[in-house]
């Protein structure tokens, strides 16, 4: 199988071709950038030398010849490209925020200030969290030609955190909170003052409070897993921040408890109560067994909290629950690899379910200890 | 003047020793370390060589000798110092939470495991964070012999973004969440699995999620500041994390705003409305005004957000706010650097209250830029 | 086939059992601890939560019922199972100092302070530099019971940018200098001040200069690759330093050219002459050609030099080579991962060659990008 | 007095406002930046808000009102702005590499690639190391209208650890190494690949080996030290590294050994000899009482090691020596500040000198701790 990756020299792309270049279903890669069209990916990222030596190419030429095509490009430049995928009925990932929200233009819109060019491939578009959404990826491959909108980092790590919550009447309903740190790969490859090491490194610093763009995606993978009307959705903040490390997402979802799972309130602030460690305890079982059959959710053990660096460059998403000590709120905090399940990881498992390969199929190393 | 500094050689105690160092008023230092008793502060921080060569001493001698004390000890081991100091009248600003609480001993045990040992100096003990209590401080170094307890890095972070939102109306009930980020000199100067670079370098975690001591604090500030009953005080979450950064605490606050405040929702996320970035400007002239005669707070510009890299090695705390785009949460975030406005320059600014000098004494110098 | 790892809860353990849990030719694991023996190692490293769940049990039962045994012990600990595994004829990877010396034990005792315990053992022992002595691997493996050294992260380094240079007259006698920095993993697991995030966090230091005990193992390289009397050594000179990073060696070695490449000098410091470009790119070819046949060595093309984030979580070790301005010295930098081609990698490639398998088995992944 | 500064929103720009905003003897400041004109220096350096609220203006207003002129420009741009306050008498300390070569035009256009503007102002220029060269510097001074040229990062460290060595007789002759490891503040301030933090950090690499700008001002700075015709200076190589950390440059002086120092080299590498110690202690004690009066440069005790952490927004050379195990090298190492003593702060030394001042003034701030 020929895998073609557009806009290769990015961080997202290079990531895939990082990942599919030790995928055993996949024989070989073929590569475009237009920025770096003639060079050798290898020439881009000497990471890659004498073991990945691919010419990037154009990508008229790139789509023609690959069975399942990966985007790893600006919003809103992407768009033909997919059309055609989908008239050869070659599947098309796209990392873009282009097809995520189907046929919801006018949020896609409101939020990313572009105007949909071709409607009736977005209709047909799936958006890739397959632990949401697998039955629907799996349905748009049999029809040939899926059209997939690989999630946000963010959405990723928000989303896995809050399903089974939202899913089996954990929540109780009202404002669902997340804030989220990203590591600075998150930003691209671009340089930018705000990347800049001595800018960023050693410091922290939110940005885009209360109206980064993953928003409306966030919210509406919460109306679906909550089973409601994404048109009337929840109340939802979400605050991304940037740390200074590669790789990483650590999230914070606060979700208000359902009366059945609220506990008694201290008077004061006390430790948490032995009711509210129970519950939590309870609510962990519940995750883990909301999550059984997944092969990249982690429902940690008591005792053990998510940190990014132990899934550093692995698909996993490490969750843990936690009732605070008012008993009211559940706070679940998710770990993932921003550049693997929050991008390319991800996409690679949408190509394995659309494909019918196994789905950990080229993701099961071991998360990298430091 | 001579300053002591009991527990001179931990972080806290060095970052006392190395601000004092320049201290106008100052003119000499006593130093104490039960554990590197009889070597010099600068063989224990080379950093000090030539400039800090000062013996570690015995507390006992260390306090008869002082003008004014500090203790940077852990929790429980210096109330009997504190006991003394007040009998001689020398003031004394303790940097562990033994006199956070003040005749709250329920709380302080329920939280650290331990009784009071000298109850009626925690009687006579104020809350030592000047912006919020600056009264009470002058009033009791009057009465001479102040007892302090400096407040904890993560309730000053939250506690000065939340004071303008509580105590002016702009909040309107329900459960407030701080969810706060530090830089890994919070930690201490003791090696710890946690704390060991390989461990925790380019990675973040979250810890004692929904537990940690520092809840209760946060908790007696915010109903200090809205005015209510500590004994009946708003559901308070508090999560902190870990970031791979040496200094820095990075909050967020998220406040459910009064219905004077609060704006209309929009039906769906979009990005903020025109109401809501108005209201969230004249949110942040409230903000200005209200601390427009601290010299340690920093209400941002707009559109500028706080990072801990620019409140590096400076007492000031950097404050920003924005309404949420569903128009019902006030977030603010803030930055301070842990060991200065979180630990040792706040407890120089103190110093200052109560020996009468200029606030700003020995605190004037710009963040470092990097 | 079974691997069976002592020590597998330190760093270079568990660096092995992360590569070896993907090997293909590697059926199962045993893993051994002393001071976690009955816990499983995903609990000692949750990254491994759910993938690698293997108990840590005692060296004993492990080595009974391994095919091959690698053995990450602290120096001198380990002599009596590697006695038992070569009296068994199972082969035996010491990631220790104990087997780099073979019988010359003088040097071991002066530089690591202990006698040898098993002298028979030492004697059948081979040093694991594959790229220098595949051959006597090889040897032993065929008579079964190989005892291998797996040489220190330094002197890999050190000696494969150095080994050209040294075997085909480029070096011309005189000084060699090795200046090399490592990442705090190179350290190990257990916490100590020096490895406490804030103190080697955004500084830098040597340490050991002209004292670290990898200077006779790089020195014994650098004679048998001249090919000349390893008891009458050219000088050399090894200064180590500690750099702010989780992985990776930067190394810079220094060699007097010979005659034959010796350019000339400008009168005073003058950029490179079209001379020293020229020669150095021969010598660029020399080593290409000189590694042509390495799989784990990379001659990088012209114009690139080594970075430790390029060979990151790969068992590569990336070379350039440049002569200085003034045209009497060969400056050879190399960049490898300290946990995979200094220490686990190299043991693995040991292994393979060992059993016959291929050497790049298991250790194909192309390095990490960040 | 009132210090201008021209090119205030560059790295060295504002580090040089950081510390004259504290200056005791400087009234106020004039700021001025091409690329900023108009705006605040706040605005560019949100760290400075409250603090420093200056516009940046245009550099011939500064120059016209100021008593003491900063020039934090790129090479080649400033000449200009030297001759004019020459002629007026202003002293003018530019940060460039323009005035380091004095009359020496011919080796500054080998290496920087430009031809001298203003030929009789490089001949009036001084070099500003104050250690090496105070009476010059004091001497141009009394005639007015000095001209300064602040030395380069490295060479400052390099020349420090190298000059007690050089000027007594410790140095035999034969090649001398330099091989520096440096922050990233080094590379400015302007974004570009090799500083964004995904390349750069956890990583460390090389640049320009053997072909970097300031080797002739090392190697100039080292014939002055020995005092030999720098026409005919010793073979000198330097190779620069990018450590990731903002600040620092940690050195390493590699200085063949006298006959009267060369220690007796055991036959096979063996650690130091008591002979090797006790010279390595007698050079330690040499190098103590050549820097006795100098107020910036800390021979370490036995036993410490530089660390750049340790001098951390100081305008400290920390320095230790050490006789390599063949007894025939003296290895220096040293740490210092790259933006202080490397390049602001030894700017504000000299201007201390220029004017009067103590040459500690506004520079006696203790390292930060981390």
């Amino acid at each position: 199988m020929i895998a073609g990756i557009i806009g290769a020299a990015g961080y997202a792309g290079a990531e895939i071709v990082r990942i599919l270049s030790r995928h055993p279903k996949v024989d070989s890669l073929a590569l475009s950038s237009s920025s770096h069209e003639g060079k050798n990916i290898s020439s881009v990222y000497p990471n890659f030398i004498d073991l990945i030596d691919i010419p990037l190419k154009n990508p008229e030429a790139l789509i023609s010849g690959s069975d399942v095509v990966f985007a790893a490009l600006p919003h809103g430049v992407g768009e033909t490209f997919a059309a055609k995928c989908f008239e050869r009925g070659v599947p098309y990932i796209d990392m873009s925020a282009d097809f995520r929200f189907g046929d919801d233009e006018e949020t896609y819109t409101a939020w990313y200030g572009k105007a949909y060019q071709h409607p009736e491939t977005h209709k047909k578009s799936v958006y890739g969290l397959p632990e949401l959404n697998r039955r629907k990826i799996c349905a748009a491959a049999k029809e040939g030609g899926a059209v997939i909108g690989n999630p946000g980092c963010y959405p990723t790590a928000a989303s896995l955190a809050a399903f089974p919550a939202l899913s089996r009447g954990v929540y109780g309903g009202g404002t669902i909170i997340v804030d989220a740190a990203s590591g600075i790969t998150g930003g691209g490859r671009e340089p930018a003052r705000a990347y800049h090491f001595p800018e960023c490194s050693d410091s922290m610093s939110p940005y885009k409070v209360g109206a980064h763009r993953h928003t409306p995606e966030i919210s509406r993978n919460f109306s679906f897993m909550e089973n409601i009307n994404p048109q009337t959705p929840r109340p939802l903040i979400f605050t991304p921040r940037l740390a200074p490390m590669n790789r990483g997402i650590l999230c914070a979802v606060y979700l208000p408890l359902s009366s059945e799972w609220k506990c008694e309130a201290p008077a004061k602030p006390r430790p948490p109560s032995p009711e509210i460690q129970e519950k939590t305890e309870s609510i962990r079982q519940l995750y883990e067994d909301f999550y059984q059959n997944e092969k990249f959710v982690r429902v940690l053990p008591t005792g053990i909290l998510p940190a990014t660096g132990r899934v550093r460059l692995s698909n996993f998403c490490d969750i843990a629950v936690q009732i605070d000590q008012n008993g009211g709120t559940l706070i679940v905090t998710s770990a993932i690899d921003n550049m693997v399940k929050g991008a390319a990881g991800q996409a690679v498992q949408n190509m394995n379910i659309i494909c019918g390969f196994d789905e950990t199929c080229g993701l099961e190393a071991a998360p990298a200890l430091f």
